[in-house]
């Protein structure tokens, strides 16, 4: 048996262990793990110092370097996400539905975690704890799989995570890391359904696709965002600038932030002058279509249709500009990743239009799409944002990380 | 651009233009093709009398001749079956849950079609009428691949469905046959993530392996069934056998049909014999373990490994003895599929162990596995039987095709 194998089978039998966990088990567990990652600062901390080391040898980039670093202080933060989980109401065993049949059957619809949780991410060690304390909470037992920049970052906390849960009487195999850095061991992760119920990717366009594309389990699509701005003619231009300042720059690589706009011809003369100054102090380059770009009073870089499709995490944004709001619509509908858009209007009956036929997970109206967000939405946490349709959709918080089963109690009952 | 995207193209089209549909024009439609589906029987047989004559050249078996083939009552019934469903709520467009943060934006989330549904299925050309019937209902725009030997069947059927939404004013691409039937083309469908939205295949373990295996677009796997009844030591024997032998005989080859059973070994001395006198009366083969073998009086096939692991469909069922509950669940555990056990117990502690612990979507005391139905569950309709955990759990009806999106409505929000 591979040592993959061996790893999808203690995370059965720790899925079928963390059944018998009650709300008090799993909370009092996340709060020992919390202050064992504390007391594990200086190991944790090592350890992460030979990952920035490789790092820096490999001549990464400073802003990676800067998402590798762990310190004392957020480490801590690390601990606090996990003791704001034990805050959290527990998904599991919640009555979703209870009905009775004519024949007598009592059917109880009753959520339920999802059983193992496979996670792949990228270079963020912070993942593996916050990861962690989700699933748990929910009842998962996961499998995670970090990139290679943070291998010694990652194992140290799951090490000290594994420690704190042993001690706490509770199984260490609620969490397991696959350790081999090989893409081929990745590979075979993503087809390991005998054990793993649901695959959750976090990281970049590259690395979703590649698990999209190679997984056999069933993946949850999380995180790309191309959002789009549409600013109505019956928008108000007082708002439109804030907003859009905004959802661009507020930070820039995110997913919700804001990477292309739609404008309607009527108010770009009016509008675009003062949108393109608040832009430049900002240092956000335009690329813009043929119709806007003559307004802009600098030259313009024009818009190609590889702009309205890339989502580029960067100070840059496309214009394009539209007739009315279901030429909006359809360019939003096409070149949107399923995110978030926003319509920016004072016109109910356009608001309401755009609310219903644009196809995203989150659709906006008068507000920045910097909100989808778990924090934001109020679900108190977020194991990623969910761009596809199946299962889950928007920000995913403990609820979206739990199924659910049917238990139907007779006395007797056999089919006619 | 190939066949294929064309059909991606205009399901993605459909898509857009079936939003605007309200209930009243949905269940009209289906009205309409209901109707025009009766007035094209005698097309429709002549069709099939081609599929039929072909699987007959090419010597298929009598049951699968018998599946295929399509009788003016069979038309009538698919014809009832897409008057039924208009009886049905629409899921679409319910508010789902409705909130509001702190800093005043309105939070909407609402159920919504899932959009392009790619169906895949085997030789029953009915699934043409019902899987379109369904989808319609819910929203979506179907693109429907059909096997081989009914695509003559599937073809007119299709034909008269898109002639009746013509004339009803409902965009015709609300359903589309790929009526190629090379392989690449299927492998190539299932993975255009850029049209499809969701992928369900209906048919066999092998079909449903091959979708989750080559499929890039999110499935639904549904279908595979190795169900189990466990007999627990405080069983009501005289509800047992008519049980056992509903789940197991009243139809062979179904999903939720028992096959395997799971005895404690306590009441296997005062059980076995009756239970296996009632299933010889049936044909059933008993495949057994020694323990319970030895109990046999007629001698026994000794079931082997791959018994425990195999659905059936046929007169077969085998047989494992256990000591207690927790062993029954562990073995149901191991080989079921995610599909429908029960237990048999007057004890209610062990009921709800069982119901608990057991990994499946339909967990059962005291009744057959047979209920695990749509119709039965009171869903009216039933577009298979889910045995993954994302999304939907056991029997999907109308709801389980909708996803939801959220409508975030503010006043200049910006997020700090």
């Amino acid at each position: 048996m591979s040592e993959l194998e061996l790893i999808g089978q203690k995370a059965v039998a720790a899925k079928y262990d963390m059944q018998q966990l009650s709300t008090q088990d799993k909370d009092r567990a996340l709060l020992a793990v919390a202050d064992h990652l504390v007391k594990d600062t200086e190991q944790i901390i090592k350890s992460n110092e030979q990952d920035m080391e490789r790092g820096k040898q490999k001549g990464m980039h400073p802003g990676m370097l800067d998402r590798l670093k762990l310190t004392p202080e957020r480490i801590a933060s690390m601990a606090d996400g996990l003791r704001q989980i034990t805050q959290l109401p527990d998904p599991v065993g919640k009555v979703l539905e209870e009905f009775e049949r004519p024949n007598g059957l009592k059917i109880k619809k009753i959520s339920v975690p999802l059983g193992v949780i496979g996670i792949i991410y990228e270079s963020r060690p912070n993942v593996t704890a916050d990861a962690f304390g989700l699933c748990f909470k929910a009842g998962n037992a996961v499998i995670l799989k970090g990139g290679s920049d943070a291998i010694s970052s990652n194992t140290a906390i799951t090490c000290s995570i594994r420690k704190a849960l042993k001690e706490a009487g509770i199984t260490e195999n609620a969490i397991q890391l696959i350790e081999s850095t090989d893409r081929e061991v990745t590979a075979q992760f993503m087809r390991m359904k005998q054990y793993v119920d649901v695959m959750i990717p976090r990281g970049g366009a590259g690395l979703i696709k590649a698990v999209v594309e190679g997984a056999s389990i069933p993946v949850i699509e999380t995180g790309t965002g191309n959002c789009h701005i549409y600013v109505d003619k019956d928008a108000d231009l007082n708002k439109a600038i804030p907003i859009i300042i905004n959802a661009k720059t507020q930070r820039i690589g995110v997913c919700n932030a804001c990477e292309s706009l739609v404008l309607h011809k009527d108010i770009e003369q009016a509008f675009l002058p003062a949108l393109a100054k608040a832009l430049k102090e900002k240092q956000v380059e335009i690329r813009a279509d043929k119709e806007a770009g003559e307004i802009l009073e600098d030259g313009y870089i024009p818009a190609t249709e590889e702009d309205f499709a890339t989502e580029y995490l960067d100070y840059i944004i496309s214009i394009k500009t539209v007739s009315d709001v279901s030429e909006a619509i359809a360019h939003i509908n096409r070149y949107n990743t399923g995110h978030s858009d926003a319509i920016l209007t004072e016109n109910p009956k356009t608001a309401q239009q755009f609310l219903n036929q644009v196809d995203s997970a989150c659709v906006y109206v008068n507000a920045s799409t910097r909100f989808t967000d778990g924090f934001e939405f109020g679900f108190g946490a977020e194991i990623g944002i969910s761009t596809q349709k199946l299962h889950a959709r928007g920000p995913m918080g403990l609820k979206e990380l739990n199924s659910y089963k049917y238990q139907i109690v007779g006395n007797g009952q056999i089919r006619s």
